[in-house]
This record gives C-alpha cells, structure tokens and sequence, in this order.
C-alpha cells in the first residue's frame, strides 16, 4: 500500500514540475531586422538584398540573398520600408515564394523621403519572403533614411509554451 | 481501497492529458487583408469598402461594407495603405466605432505613390474597425499600388493556449 | 488511510486549481499610443514629445519627456507617424537608449503629407526608448495628420500565461 502511495504522490510532483517549466511545444523568439540595399538601381522583379542585419533572432534571414527562410510555422508580420532618390520613384513590395503580399511607391519629388508598408502573413516552415522591385526602381540609404526590411513571428502554430530567454 | 486508488491514478492521467491539449480558452488566429477599394473617390466620413479579400481567418473582416467586426477579444493592430492619384491627395483613417485610432495623409506630387499607418486597439467582441475619409479623397490602386487594410489580433483578453492549426 | 487519500485528492483539486488560474509569469497587456508633439519644429538630437496619450496600459510611456520606459522585458514593436509642414520635412527615428532602430524622412512638397516607420526590439525592463529628430524638422499635426508614436509587448520573455483583463 505505501508504495502505491508514494508513487501517487511522486505523480503528483512530477506533474506540477512539468507544467511549470512548459510542456510541449515552445514560441520561439523569431524577428530579423535588415538595412542598406546592395542594389540601388533596380530592374522590375529583382530582389531587394539588404545587406547589413541589425537583429536576427531565429537566423531566418539570409543577407546574402535578402530572404527570409521561415524557421518555425506561425503568422508573422513584415514591414518594408523604402527611401528613393531625389526627383526618382520606387516601386517595391514584399512577396511570399514569389507571391505579391503587399506593394507600394514613393516618389521622390524634390527630396529624398521614405515610405513604409506591412503584410501580414501564415508561414509553413520552409516558405521564403523578400522584397523585391516590381518596376524601375531608384532606392536612398543614409543615416537618417534606412532602407529596411523587417519581420517578426507573431503567433506561433502549435500549442506552445514560451521558450525562456 | 482498491477503487479509491484506482479513482486517483484516473485523475493524475486526466489531468496531463488536459493540460497537454490545453485548458481554458484559446488563442485564434484572427488575421485579414483586404485590398482595391469600390470607391475611390471619397468624400469626408465616407467608409473605404476593401472589396478584394486576400485572407480572412476568423471571418472577421466584411468586404461588401468594409467593416471588421471583432470575433474575440483581445489587443489588435491595424495597417492602412493608402495610395494616392497624381496631383490629388487622400486624407484617411482607422475608426473604432466611429472614433479616430489614427489619421494621416498622402499627396500625389508627379506620381502616385502610397503612405501607411498603424493603430494599435483593445477590442471587445462585436466592436467595429474600419478605415474611412476624412475629408475628399482620390485613391488609387493598382498591382504595384496597393491600397489595402489589414488586421491581426497580437493578444486575445482571456487565459489562453494556443489553437492548433 | 483516510488523511493519506484526502490529502492526495486535495492535491489533485488545488493542482487543478492552480493550472486554471495559470502558473508562474503573466503575459502583462502592454502597449501606449500618444499623438500631438509638444515641438514642431525640431532641431538635430531633440525629442519628440508626444504630449497627448491615447492609451497607456503598463504606463510605460511619459507624455512629460516622450520616453517609454520598458515595464517588462520582451519584443517590443513600434511605430512612428510623421506629418509634415508644406514645403519642409521632417527627419526623424525611432531610438533604443539613442541608439538608432529606424529612421525615415517625409517631404512636405505642396502638401501636408505623413510617414510611417516601424521597429521591432528586445528591451529588458527599465530600457528606453524614444523618437527624436536627426536634422531639422517641421512637424504638423492636426486633427486629420497625426503625428504620434505607439508601442506594444509582441511576445514577453519569459514562460507566461496571459494576464486575464
């Protein structure tokens, strides 16, 4: 009879441990922050490579090619953002496997101004988002004018517990 | 004996296997976007229909009246791009049932290009978001020019786990 | 016999109780938006005081100096709107502890256009963030151009159960 006690209670124990420290799967922290395009001068459909990471939790970001391979199944937001050359346009967006998800223009006037646009989106692991320009573009990068990419998992797939940082 | 042990042992698997599919409410994953407006030339007040859904999970989002009605509450974000005719300028909004979250403004210049804006809101359930004019408006839209609205919940109200999908 | 199985049933209905109610960390509602800058016309380095708070849950932004103050480490994101006076810009960021996380520009041309910027960051509690000028500036704010910056807790860092509201 003890031993069939102690074993409830061991049961007991273990269960109130595995709850606190999580169980099953884990949200990860999941966000990369890319600026300053290799290309300025693009043609229609070439990929906006943002060469200088910021922040990339996750390693999703592939600054060499200017995409993003997703790491873990979720729905994650994106946001572009594109400053032009002066009295010149561009016409960018962010697509998902070659798939438009959001696009946009500015133009240059007689200045060098910004504009920004967001997509969000449900991801598979595996599938690929980047920027890209959908027609003649001419993008700015300097110090007060960041040409930047962005992304961040929002919510995860799976019954998950938050992985500790 | 026997029975009252056997009545303990039931409890302890019940109980993991409730916590491991999850207790309590969920997290829904409640996301739209919805882009190329009926109208778009606008007058002050006049509501921005977004007829072209490209996704509605959680079925919040309405395209024959524009209007996202909350199916869960909890803290939403909400992204407008507007895009604007050349020569012409767009003067938009995001409403909480008829309250302003946030106004901004786009002026075509030579071009067309877009402006966006973000509102961050706690939502009951069957409160209303959508985007409006407020004051004449001329949009545009295109393939490259997306005039469009999006929304996510980034964090249900309630003790949650996450919804498998 | 007795005491020994009432004591494992109280463990079993206190256990219960408890996972209910969500063991360990909360997932604290945190965001801010706050719109009206105090200055307009801004020099290179100087704050932009956002002197009207829309929403405050977590009180961690200041409308007095501008400044949010992480109440609780995670992922964070941001987002700046920035409306211009006709025919001036405006050349400002978004700064973690004046290190810089985003910055953009808009140009008034012949109107009163807006910008928008988004940043995503860690912060660890009692961090700073802030959006300041980083050249001169001519703000404008009205009731349909609102200048005004938000922030919102994407994902705490630690294990969590959402704090109910």
């Amino acid at each position: 009879m003890c031993r069939l006690h102690l074993a409830l209670i061991v049961a007991v124990v273990v269960q109130l441990t595995w709850n606190r420290v999580g169980a099953g799967s884990i949200w990860p922290k999941i966000q990369f922050t890319a600026h300053n395009p290799v290309d300025k001068s693009l043609d229609n459909g070439q990929t906006i490579v943002l060469q200088s990471v910021v922040i990339n939790d996750g390693q999703g970001y592939d600054p060499n090619t200017g995409i993003f391979t997703c790491p873990f199944s979720g729905l994650y937001m994106f946001t572009l953002q594109h400053c032009v050359d002066r009295e010149k346009y561009s016409h960018v967006g962010i697509v998902k496997d070659n798939t438009m998800l959001v696009a946009g223009v500015a133009y240059g006037t007689t200045w060098w101004p910004c504009s920004s646009m967001q997509a969000f989106v449900s991801l598979s692991k595996g599938e690929k988002v980047w920027s890209k320009a959908n027609w003649e573009s001419y993008l700015h990068h300097d110090a007060a004018r960041w040409t930047s990419l962005s992304g961040v998992l929002l919510r995860p797939d799976e019954l998950v517990t938050l992985q500790s940082t």
